[in-house]
C-alpha cells in the first residue's frame, strides 16, 4: 500500500487509541509529509477538526504556492468542509481511503478540477464499519445527522 | 442594524485589534447567540478558523437538531471551506455582512437549498476594503491566493 496512505491509517488508530473517531489525514507536499491530523471530536470536543482539517492545522501557514502541489490523503472520503478546504487551498488531488462507509463530496471536487483517487481499502473500511457499528450516535454527530 | 450582524462586526473588530484579519461570525439558536468567533489566522497560526469556523468551534459539539434551527452570521461572504461546514452541519440560514470585496460560494449554498441574505453593510465593505489595502499578502494567503 501507498506509504502516505498507511501513515493516514496510523493517524486514524491513533485516534482510535486516544478514545476517538478513526479518521487520519497527511499533507504531502512533494513527496514530503508537511501535516499528519486526525479527527479530534471527542479529544478536543472540536466541530471544526476532522481528519483532513487537522492535518492542514498542523502543516501551519502554507504559502498557496506549497498547497498547489501537494496531495492530501484521507482514510475516508472528504465531507463537504473539508471537501471546501480542500477547494479554498487549491489542493489538486485527492487519496480516499475508501468511499463505502460514508460518502462524501467528491463530485464537487471533481467538478473543480481536483484529481479524486479512491483507493478502497478494506482496512480502512473495516476500521470505519467497526467504529460506525459501536458509535453510530458519536458518527453521526460527526457528520451532521441526527 | 441587525444586533446579531453587529455582534459579528465586534468580532471582526476585536479580530484588528488582536492583529487579525478582520472577519467575524456567531451562530444564533432561536434568537440565542451560542458561539462567537473571528478569524484566528494571525493570533493562533490557524488556517481552519476563519471567522464562522471559530463561531462553530466555539458554540461547541452540538446536536444536528441545534444546527438545523440555527442561523449563522458572518461579515464577509464564506469561502468554500466555511460553506461546506455550513452544507456539513444543516444550517439552514446565512445572513452576510457583505459580499463586495470577496464572494464565496453563496451559489452552492443556494443550490443546496440554504437561505443566503446578503446585507452589503457599508460597515462590512469598509473594514475589508481597508484591510485588504493594507495587508494584500496575508489577505491572499487565507483564501489560498498567491
Amino acid at each position: 500500500m501507498d506509504i502516505f496512505l498507511k501513515e493516514a491509517i496510523n493517524e486514524a488508530q491513533k485516534g482510535l487509541q486516544e478514545g476517538g473517531i478513526p479518521i487520519g489525514s497527511v499533507l504531502v507536499h512533494h513527496g514530503r509529509i508537511i501535516g499528519k491530523g486526525h479527527n479530534k471530536r471527542v479529544q478536543q470536543s472540536s466541530v471544526v477538526l476532522h481528519g483532513e482539517m487537522d492535518a492542514l492545522e498542523n502543516a501551519g501557514r502554507q504559502p498557496a504556492s506549497v498547497y498547489r502541489e501537494s496531495v492530501i490523503y484521507t482514510t475516508l472520503s472528504p465531507c463537504p468542509m473539508c471537501s471546501g478546504a480542500i477547494l479554498l487551498y487549491g489542493i489538486p488531488r485527492v487519496v480516499i481511503g475508501e468511499n463505502h462507509t460514508f460518502k462524501g463530496s467528491e463530485k464537487l471536487l471533481q467538478q473543480n478540477g481536483v484529481e479524486v483517487v479512491v483507493v478502497n481499502s478494506s482496512e480502512c473500511i473495516e476500521m470505519m464499519r467497526d467504529f460506525i457499528k459501536d458509535n453510530p450516535r458519536l458518527w453521526h454527530e460527526d457528520i451532521g445527522q441526527p
